[in-house]
Formats: structure tokens, sequence, C-alpha cells
């Protein structure tokens, strides 16, 4: 293909409908072309699958509207995290075309968007408090256009809780186990099931949690082999795994 | 089948000939044939596509052989990682049908085995160093089936070495990326690629490193999404979620 | 109960009351129920020996209002902590039969339960700051129906205080001891009774005491046999131990 | 005893048979005496119910040999515990009356002891590797009188085969769960029982798993009430709390 | 003392006054005693030399009231530490008698109380920031009674600040050096003098100073001989140190 | 210079003008004025090169007027970090003579400085969140009249954005690599160019980035040789080096 | 010049000296070449300017041997690493043109090379067991044909003793203070210079130096502006960082 | 004394016999001499109340009598640590007027040297293990010409041992404690006595301990004001401030 092209300018060149300086000049963008088409390739295949995100904390909401803003000037999708809920209704309202969903504190676009469809995608969470990293995972799975199964409170403190749910487990294409405290579950589910489990450790507890190191490190130690682990409160980041192992198969 | 098995209960206590107790000692049990059929299964399937894996630090040579005489007796595949070259040569010695890999220190079964079949799977490392960690990944890969593509000593300190594999790592499933020093590989390589890269950190390097803390900690806290984490060192954990991902397309 | 309950139904199934399908759907829960009957069984345990536990850090006194109105609606008992005064006598004053213990920031049911007995339990407190936390445990030694003696302020600092209750210690059937600061409190009393102790890091301190790392470390670490330790700040953990330990008797 | 030595020296006194000074003399040490014979008492209470503890790391075989021959001297039982085989054989053959056991690493005293009886104590070990930190509990909870449950290698990689065991663990007293790598098993086993769980870390794992510090943190981060945390390795000490529980029933 | 009190009982005993038991029972208590009375001794030496020191963080306006009159009425000396300027200033109006120091976040008692008299400890501070900590060391050796020399900023940023007062540090009996950033007073110091150097790190700093651990592990591991650490922060600590160390001379 | 002035005394004494008493007492402050004329000159050092630098946080307003009033009364030049907009514009429009860099959080004297001039230094920053300790180093080395080459939001996420600058990074005379998250970039560029690269790594991320440890690490690991690193977050540090090692061609 | 590569192939081209196929086989290297030709300038820089540098840890005699023979055979330069004396001399036997210096525990080509010329680079050494580490940072200078002054064991501990170098640190280009124990060299030695300073903690020390992490952070956290840090024992990384500055000179 | 010389070489200027020159000569080395005179009063000083202290950890039998020969030849007197025994015995018998104490693993001159007499300082071991500590610290003590009561194994395991020397403890000017494991001791002696408590954390322990750290951070974090704190295992560190509070007296 890049083959072809350059295959091309030479013709062009040859018959004299391209001079030198013009090959060249886009010769010379070559090297940054074949990085840079991977720019735009990335860029238009993150455009189709996936849309730019947004972190938000550190941002006033005033630079938050200015990035939005410029986003959809551009005609890009708008992804933004951990938007507290006064900010995100402000922004909502302020742009037509985006949703705020408060359990996931995100903000993003719909217009023109398909709804996302039922996959085998789960997504699990251990505690009710691990909640909105583990909408944070759902809701970027159906940014990829996945609807993902949601399984909250399956912790392991009432472990029958989460053997009701063995059957969707098994046939999963892949499960985002999200926890906080202990961080016990990935490594249990991944001894119940085949699917690859991406563990999201979260900053949920107190004292020698040390804000997500216990269930970081026990989700590093998983004894049951099939668990990849993200950064504490990384919801985004597991569902953004989720979302390209589905969409290979 | 279990609904078959309850009908068959009640039927039989209906014609008196089994007493309310007696089926309720039967039902009383349920929940745990349930879970124990669970365990057949989640054999069978390991068996069908996953072999047992033997880890072998702090057990003899004595132990390794008891161990590995029964998993043979029980006509299982074996897959012993982390074993001195002495040991292994010894153990392949009196176990015909094993091999002792050197660079992945690993001892396998590969008698009735069929040769893995070339992969999209790609398995990088960072230095020379790493490629023992790398090479347990890849052997994983192969237990799995699937002959991944090994690019070695492609770390950032001369970057353009990876530059040269670019079309190989865009068309993977998914790339095990292996690094220990600063542990900058695998954020570079997810900027790069869509498939996910599943980062080990290795213990290779020295004083701030703090035996493979400085790469985790990097890798962890990759800026481009799509990469998951596994133990400091764990190739096989590496491995066998790339053979899972691969499994599933 | 439950066995009650399986035997009813096979009595109606016998009688013809209940069809074999309309049995069977009952029972297909079985498993569930019997693990889900484990968590009625619990939580009837939990009813009567220990109510359900809501940790009120993150959740917003509406979020608290509903979770407590649905307790109750249940016929639950209330037990939640780490309610800071306000919102505890504003929820107190919102659902009559509840009392809120200052000293202990928990908010709890009293209606219909029996005045806890007397009981060989001592709980210790090192400082007047970790009182809060010793009043958690102690709380929940009366939550199981036991009336712990409580002893504040006898850290070594000054630590005949602490000898002129040996007498007291010496016939307790178990003892939490909390300490911020150093922790040496649990590995003294250990040294001098026959009972197990349990021991509770605090976070109060300052500089090095890295929010109860310093004391967590030296009650890991005591000489004297027979300390276990919970989490820093885990006045309800211990308080759970020693009602465990407690009931047994 | 001590009350009747005191009678007996006033008795003395009275009949002239020792002077004030003498009987203060003897008096003069009372305090200490006292505290002393707390001493007494508590090595008698040891001696009954639990001998002295040896640690051997870092003591040569000579060392050993001499504590153990002065120990014996003094009528006292022996329980030597981290024993390498070579040095605990060489001692065990030196020394009548003396056991090595292997699995436990500990040589002990088996003159004049009863056989222990069967208790409700049961020892839990997640992986094989785990065991001899195990069985170090195990022979402390024998030390005591008490012969535990044990069973060995039910991690949560296959939880099923935990399942299997839950009638035993339900009627425990009291459960030690002994676990290495991601440290689950704990959790695990005390959101399924009412009994108190004693969690013992382990020093097996690699990488992340710092020695101990993933499994440690884990327990002490326990979701599931019920879960006391002793020192990474220190089967003694979670032993030894069993069987002050069990000794108080 | 205790030699004629126990001389007495036996005589009492002899006599016939008192009975075997009665003895006994008097004898029973004589080791609580002692340590009782090291209490009231414990507690007079403090009065004489060294008031009760009240923290004050964690504690309102209202308790610190509390505190502070009970304290006066039980004709106790006030020293109340790290209380923010308009709580001290408050609390100063309050009660007459007290002073209110702003630099070292202190309040304390100067009725009936000597001018401190000039000493031979000198209080050396890092940078301005860390003035507030050694203000609270040079006040707690004004409560001893001394007054000790203060160097305020004389870091290693500017070590030429530190030489023009040799003189002074080289007579000293005791020198506290405070600092914070990179903690390198201290060690600096004892190369140059005499005196023990009672090192202080600060919290001051930012990044890897980790609220006070890069100074805490640079004075620990400091290559002169001669210094000893407190807790970081605990200017109080080092000035109770270097007023014990005076008050011996 | 101080040789001149040792011949001129000795002359004096010969002369008989001073005593040998007087010329000692001279020589005696000899260290000292040797060491003090380095202040002397090291401050015309810094006057002449670099201004004296004010840290800002926890300073008040009224604090930070004064200190900036004394600089401007003794002539010196203003240089303070760290300062918040509403802050900075206060003290801007209190002095005249004084610029606000928002971009820098700084503020600085413009007042008879002449415009830095074009250098060869170049300042990355990795994201947009690190640009305020980016631009402190800008600042910092403009101060020195270097005015550097600034690059933002080049990380490795999108690693292209980085290559199309590397004819500006090859002909540098120093670099300043601003990185937070992962820390990568630093270790990249070292391996892309010759010139020393000044790593800062920045408090920007959340999780396991530990507040700045991670990049920290990451950067001390570089396997590509010639990086240096400062203090999480000192972006002054860094270009305070770029600007030394300027000055020195 | 590229630019001029490409139109000389285009000029080829069209005079119908290449054909597209062959233009087409060049241009598809251009990017790589561009890359791929820093690979080569980097190298040839290296080669003239700096030999490729072998790390030994974990490297067996015979893999060295192998290294450093193909390293010959292209005619590189050997500048291998933390070389035990052994191997260092069997090496240097084997291979004509290669010294192993014992001091720098580094084995390094002469052959060819001139002697490094007297730089204003300094070395400094706080103690003499960091003399190893400051040794393989002057050798690393040497390799850029930089002799640097070698002052050793100048810590703080006696002060005077670096105090008496003052004239030749301040006439410096750069210095590097290679420092374990408290690490406090550095930031002394910034405080007093101009130039700037590369700090290298060592792991010289024991206790809570854990491995250099006191040093590091002394150093991290200086007071004084220019101080730069490597690894923990980094010599060669200073040395590099010197070279570089020394050589824009 | 460096008065009288330089009245003595004023004088000679004046009497012709030396030219300014040749005074300017010996003067210009004034400022270093001063502060280098500080070296030989320090050495002095040292010689006379203090030798040269040798840390033997990693030099070699050859090195250590190279340094050893060196100090005697200069009339020094030798003090060196962390000698293994056959080492030590080694180095005695080749040099004579030195023994080695094998308890503190301590080689020194006893040739010329007093009997230290009885004084007042007491160290303290809380175990066995912890006496090699202990002993570095008493040797110290011993070399300063003090004889400290030595208390060794008076852990609170047993607390009862400890009170048993309360008066002696209570008379002392200074206590050495030195523990491992918990490191509770220094804490329970600081509020039982009056004098400064230098606490030296062991390395003693296992787990948790980190290798000091858990008794390091229960030591700084005392309640008992007057406990300072040195590096793990710094047995030297704490006898020198013991020592230097004791001569101070």
């Amino acid at each position: 293909m890049d083959k072809r092209e350059i295959l091309r300018l030479l013709k062009k060149h040859k018959r004299g409908e391209y001079s030198a300086r013009r090959v060249m000049e886009c010769l010379k963008d070559l090297p940054y072309r074949d990085l840079g088409s991977a720019k735009i390739d990335f860029h238009r295949k993150l455009r189709r699958g996936f849309p730019e995100v947004i972190f938000s904390p550190g941002k006033t909401r005033e630079q938050m509207a200015a990035i939005i803003g410029e986003t959809l000037r551009r005609k890009g999708e708008v992804f933004a995290l951990r938007l507290e809920e006064e900010t995100g209704i402000f922004l909502k309202n302020r742009f037509p075309g985006l949703e705020y969903r408060k359990e996931a504190k995100a903000l993003f676009s719909i217009k023109g968007k398909r709804k996302p469809k039922k996959s085998r995608i789960v997504v699990l969470s251990a505690g009710t408090s691990d909640i909105p990293v583990a909408e944070e995972a759902a809701l970027t799975c159906e940014m990829f256009g996945y609807e993902p199964e949601r399984i909250w409170d399956v912790g392991v403190a009432g472990v029958h809780r989460l053997f009701s749910f063995l059957k969707i487990l098994r046939r999963a294409t892949a499960v985002v186990a999200v926890a906080g405290m202990d961080g016990v579950l990935p490594a249990l589910v991944a001894g119940l099931i085949e699917a690859p489990v991406i563990a999201v450790p979260t900053s949920v507890g107190y004292g020698s949690h040390w804000k997500g190191l216990a269930p970081l490190l026990a989700m590093l130690n998983s004894c049951s082999p099939g668990v990849a682990v993200v950064n504490i409160d990384n919801g985004f980041g597991a569902g953004y795994l989720a979302g390209l192992i589905q969409r290979q198969k």
C-alpha cells in the first residue's frame, strides 16, 4: 500500500506530472507520515471505535467547556471521565448531544451513536463503593459498542452471591473485576472461568489499605493464572482492554 | 440434568420410595455437588487446553521427580517452570517424552503434542537479560498451541530497533512486552498498536529499581490505554493471558 | 427452619397441594437458597447475634437514610459505623428505635434488644485519642450481647496505670487492645495474661507514624505470643472477634 | 501454692525457725517473685499447657544443644522451631525423648506427654509451599493438647476444593488459614463460617509479593469480619492463638 | 522503707496481731503497691521538673478548655502544643496566667514560674519554614528552666552562615538541629562539635520528601557519630531530651 | 586579593603600625572571612546570574509582600515560585516592575532585565497537566537569560508527535523533560539525542503513581545513559541545571 | 542532506539509472534509515566519543568473552562494568589491547586510544567504601577523553577535608559527588560552587539506609539548586553526564 | 596554642627570619589549618577520649590488617567493629596489644589503656539475639572510659524481669535500650525513668519486621518523651551518645 503509493509517486514524476520538488515534498513527510499516518490512522480508529478521552480532575469547568467545544467543532466524540455531577450536568446542558452518566461520573456523546449491542463482557464490582469505577469500565465498553453484563456487589464476604452468576461468567469473553478492600474477587473469579480477567483495584478501604496498595498487590499475586491488572481506580483502562479483546473476536 | 435429578427425587418421594428426610438429605448436598461438578469441568477444560503448572523454586530434585512421575502416571502433561539447567536435564533424562528448554528454564511434555502453529502473538523483550522471562511467556503460548513471534532486545535505549518491527506489531492479536530497568517498552508499544499489550516487569536492574518496583509502577501508570500488567518476572502469566486471548478468536 | 421449610414443601407436594414443577421451582433456587439460605442463616445469626453493618464514610445523609429505612422495613437491626455526630443525630431523630453513641461514632437499634450482659471481654485504649476506635470495639461487643470492661488511657507512658488493672486483665476471656503512636500496649498486655489479645493499631500519631504503620508493625512483631492484629482503626473487627470468642464459651 | 509457700514461711517464722531477717530476705524478692512467681506460674502454665519456645534461626548446632540440654535438665519441655532437618535429627539423636517433625521444621518433647486429643481447630494451607508454616501452627496446637484438622492445598485457584470441606469448617472453634501469594484464602473462609479465622500470610511468592507484604495486606483488609492476622510465616503465633481459644471452651 | 514495712508486718504477725492470712493479703499487693508508688513518684518528678503536655490536634476548643481548666484546678502547669493562633489566643484570654507563643504554636503557664536561665543548649533551624518546630523545641527547654541559644536559617545551602556560629556550637551541652528538605544539617554539625546532636526531621519539603521521610533517613544514617533522632516534627521530644541532658549536669 | 590583604597586614606590622596582637586579631577571623567572603561572592554571582528564589507555599500574602518588599529595597531581583494566580496578581499590582506568569505560577522582576536570548535549551512536557512544572523550568532558564524552546504534550502515548521535533532535540545543549504518569519520556528522548536530559517527574497521576513515585523510579532507572533526575515537580531545579550547563558554553 | 539524497535518487530514476523498484527499495528504508541513520550516527558518535557499555552482573565468564570477542571483531571499543577482579584479569589476559582497572571494576580498550587529557571535571567520594562507584564515574569520563580530578574521602564527618579542595571545586565544569550513608555531600558541595553537581547515591550503609534509599532521597531533596541525581551506585551514568557537559564546552 | 603559633610567626617575620612571603605561605593555610587544627584537635580528643572507628564489613582480612597496622604505626588506638570471630582472632594474634571481644564482634586496643570505671550508664537488651548490638554499645562506652551496667534479656514478653532492675535504671545517667522484634522496650523504660533513653532498633526479627523497620518506627513514635533513636543495629552510635552524655557530667 505505502509501497504502491511510492510507486505511484515515482510514475508521476517520471511522466513529468510531479516535479522532483513535489515528490520530495511528499517523500519528506514519509517517515513522519508513516508515523504520522499512524497518527491519523490511530485517530480514525479511535474515532470509529473509540473517542478521545478527557480526564477531568484538575480542570476547571471553563477548561472542560473549551476542550469539549473544540472536540465537537472537530466533529469528534466526547468522552470525559471523573466529572462531579454538578459540572457534568452543567456541561451536558451546555452542549446538546451529550449525556452525563452519574454512576460512571462520565460525560459522553450520544448523538449519531448506535446503541451498544449486548456482549459477553462481564463487569463485576466487589462492593457498592466500587461501583463508580466499575461503571467507568462498563461505559468504556459501551463506547466501543459493547454493552457488558453488569454484576454489582458480589464480593467474597458473601461468596454465594457470586456463584449464582457462574453461568454468565463462564461464557464471558472478558471479565472486568473491580474490587477495593482485600481485592480478593479477581483471583476467585479467575479460578472459576476461562476468559481473561482484568482486575481493577480501587482506593476503597482504610488503614493498611494504603489507597489501593492492598488490592493491587493481591491482584498482581493472584494464584490463578489469567489475571491482568490495571492501575488503582482505572476503570477506563480495564474497559478499554475488554473492548479490545471483544473487538478482535 | 440437575433439574432432572430433582424431578426424579420428587417422584421417588411421591411414590413413597424416599422419605422426606432422605430427599432432604440429598437436597442438602445439592449446592456442593453443583460446585463439585465445577471441579470436574474445570479440570477437563484445563486438561484439554492447558497442562498443570509446576513452580520449581523451593522444591528439591526428588520432590520434582515425584510430582512429575505422578503427573505422567495420571496421563497428565508436564509444564514445570523456573528450573535450573542441571535439574532440568536430570529430569528430562529420567522421564522420556519431556524436553528441557534452557532459555525458558522450563521442562515440558512433548510426547503426543502437536507442534504449535504460527500465531499473531508477539513477545517482546526490552533487553537481553529479560529474555528468560520473555521465553517463559513464549513457551507458555506454545503450550496453548500458538507459536508467537519472538522479538528480543528492542528497548527504548535504541528505539529505532523497535520501529523496524512495527508492521508485525500492528497486526498482532496480543503483545507480551517484557521489560526491566525503566519498564518503558509496553507504554511505547501500546501507543503504536491496537492489540492489548500484556506488560511484564522484570527484576532486572539495580539500586532504585527495587527488584522490579520501578518497571511495575511505570507499566501500571502507562499513559497509553491498552496495557495490562502481571507480576514481576511472571512470564508464564503473561503468556497465559496471550494464549487465552488468541484462543477466543 | 430451612429444614422445616423443605419438609413443608415435601408435605405439600405429597398432599398434592404443590405440583412437582412447583416444588422444583422452589427447590431450583435451593443451591442458591442453600447458599442463599446460608445468607438468610447468616442474617439470622447476625440478627440474633449480630446486625448488618453499614460503613458510613463516603455515603451522604440521604443515602444513609435510605439504607437504614430499608433495613428497618425488613425488620433488620441497624448498626452504622463512623458517623459524624450531626448526621448521627439527624438519623436518630428520623428513625425511632435507634440510638447514636457519640463516643463510638455509631448509630444502632435499641428497640427490642436486651441489655448486653456483663462479660469478661476487656477493651483497652492506650491514649484518650484512641477511645473512638476502642468504643467502636466495645459497642460491637455489646451488639453481640456482651458488655465489655472498658479501661481507657493505660498506655505505657505511665505503665503503673495498666498494672492496677492486672486482676481484671488476668481473668479476661479476650482483650481488645487499641493503641496508636508506638503501639506498644498489646505486646505488654500479652506478656502478662493468658487470654488472646486482639490488637488494633490506630491512625493516631504523626510523622513517621505514617497513619498507623508504626503501631501496625509493632503489633505484628510482638515478642509475646497470643497477639492477633486487625486493620488500622478497625475497632469493629476487633470487637467482632472478641464477641465470637466469648460466644463460643 | 505460692500462697502455701508464703504460709509456710510465716509458720517457720512463728516457730522461730526463720528469723525475721531471713523471712524478709525471702519476702524481699516477693514483689519480684510475685511478678517472678507470675513467671513461674507462667512457666508452670506453659509447662502444663505449653512449653518454652526456642527460635532456631541464627543459632549454631552447639548453641541449640546447650539450650536444649539446659531445658531438659530443668525438667522443661522442649519446643524448638525452624530447624533444618540435619540439625533437627542431630539434636533428636543426641537427646532422648525428643521428636523431630520435618514438615513443621520443629523439635519437641514427647516423653511423658499425652497424645493430643482431636479438636475442632482447623488448620488450612492455601498451597503446598505453605505447608511448613501450617504444620508449625498445627504442631503448636498439638503442644496445647489439641490435634487440629489439617486441610492442605485448598487455595482459591480451585475453590471447589475448599467447598468440599465446608462442613468441617462450619463446626470449627477456630480456623488457622495459612496463605502466601495473594493471601485470599482467609477472607473467603471468614465469609463462609462463624468461628474466628486466624490468618497467617507466608513469604511464599515472588516479585510484587515482597516476601509476604501482598498477603499480609490482603488479610488485614479482609471484607469479611472475623479475621485476625499474625506476622508473616508466624505459624507458631497462629497455632498459639487457636490453642488459647480452644482452651477457653 | 518497703523493707521497714515488711519488717513491721512480720513483727505484727509474730506478736499475733496479724494472722498469717492477713499478712499474706498485704504481701500479695506488694508488687502493685511498689509499682503504684512509682506512679506518685513519677508524677511528683514531672510536677517538679516538667508539666503535663497536651497535644492539641484533633481536640476542639471546648475540649481544650475543659482539660486546661481541670489542670489548673489541680494546680498543674499547662503546656499545650500545636495550637493554631486563634484557639491559642481564645484560651489565653479565658485562663489568666497562661501565655500563647505564636512561633511555637504553644500555650503555657507563666504564673509562678521563674524566668528560664541562659543555658548552653543550642537550637538550630535549617530553614525559615522549620522555625515552628525549632521554637517548640526551644520552648520545651524553657519549660525545663533553660533558655537555649536560638540560631535560625543556617542550612547547608549557604554553609558559611553555620560556620559563623561555630564558637557557640562548640561549647554547647546539647544541640537540637531541626531540618526539613534534605535533612543535612545535623550530620554536618555533629562532624564539627563534641556535644550530642538531637536531630529533628521536619515535614517541610515536597515530592520525594514524603512528608519527612527524606530528612529522617538522612539523619538516621549520619556518618558523624553523636546524632540522635526523634520523630518528624517532634520539636517537643528534642527539647525534652536537651532539657534532660542539661539537667544532669 | 586575600593574599594582598595579608601582605598589607604584614607590612603594617613590620612598620609597627599594627601590633602583633592586632594582626593576630585580624587573622583570627580569616577563616570565617574567607568563608564569609564566599558568601558575598556567592551572592554577587547569584545577583548577576540568578536572583534569590522565594518558595511561596505556606506563606501568607502578607509574608510574601514583606519578603518581596525587602528584596526590592535591597535592589534584589524577585523570583517567587508556586504562587496561585490571585496572590500573584495582587503582588504584581502592589510592586511595580514585577510580572506574574500564570502558566509557571511565578512572579518575577522584569524591570532592568534584558529579554532572554534564544537558546538551544529545550523544555519538553509529556502531557498538558505537566505544563506548569515545565513552565517553571522554562522561566528559570529565562531568568538565566536563555529562552528555551518549549515543546508541550509530546508524551509517548502518541510518539510520532515527539519524532517531528527530532531535529530541534538533536541540536539541543540540554533538554529538560517533564513527565508525570509513567515518566517514560526522558528515557525515550535520551535514547535519541546527545545532550544531557534533565528529567523532572511530576505528581500528575493517580493510584499506584503515588504522587510521583512511579515516574521518579522510571527516570532513575532509565536504560539510556545521559539522564539526570531532580525531585518530583521540581521544574525550578531542572531549569537551573539547564541554565548552568548553557552558561558554561 | 537527506533532502539531497532523495533528489539524487529521483534524478537517477528520471535518467533511468535506477529502476522504480530500486528507488523504492531505497525509499522503503527511509523512515527506518532516518531513524536507522540515527542508529548509525549514534553508533558512530559512540564509537568516536564513547564505546558500547557491557554490564557484567549476571553474565558468565564465557558470555562475557563471547560479547567482547564479537565487539573487537567489529572493531568496537570494549567498556565492561562491574567485573570482579578474577574475571576481569581472565578477560584482559585473553584479549590483548584491553586493560582491567580494579578500583573501577572495569575492563576497557586501550589499544589505539589517546590518553585522556586533564579536565575540569571533579569526582568526589564521601567515604572510602564509595570509591568503586566514584572510580566507575571517573573512568567513564576518561573514556570520553577527559581525565577528571579525583578527590576521595571528603565526607561531612570531617568537613574541613572538603574545604581544602574548594579552589579546585570552584573552577570545575561539572562535579560528580558520590556518597552513601547520609548522602549529604552533594548538597553541601552545591551550596559552595557554581557548576552542576551530579549526585550518585551508593548502597554503602546499613539498617535504615535501605540499600541507598537514604542518600537517594537526601540528594533529590537538596536545598541547594544545581544537584542532578542518578540511580544508586550508577557511577557510569554520572560520569557519562559529566562527559557530555564537558564535551559541549 | 594556635594563637602562640601565629605570634611566633609574626615575631620571626619582625626579626627578619621569615620573609613576608614565607609568613603569608604559612598563613595562607591558616583558614584550612584553623579547620585543619580542628581536625587535629578532633583527633586528639578522639585519641584521648575516643579512638578512630573502623567498620569492617566489605573489607578483606588483608585490608583490615593494613589499616590497623597503619593506625598503630601512627600511635593511634584501634577500634574495629563488626568483625567475624575468625578474622578478629587472626588480627588480634597478628597485632600485639589488641583484644578481640567476640560478644561485641569488636577488636580494640588495650595496651596503655586504663580499665574503664564503673558508670551509671545502663545498656539493656530486649532479647538474647540483640546482645551483639548491645555489646557493641557497651564496649563503645568502655572506650570512652565508662563501664556500663549490662542488663540482658529484659524484653516485655516477661516484663517482671525488667522491673527487678528498676532501681538501677532510675539512677542511670543514660540508658541504651537495644530491641528487635516489636521494639517496645525503650518506650516502656522511658515511661519509668528520668534519664535519656537511647533506643537502638535491631534487625532481629522476620516477616513484617522488614529488617528493623518495625522497631525503628515503634521507637520513633514512643509516647513517652525522652527517647532518642539511632540507626538499626547501630550499637556504636548509641554507646557514643551515652559516652558523650556521661562525659559532660
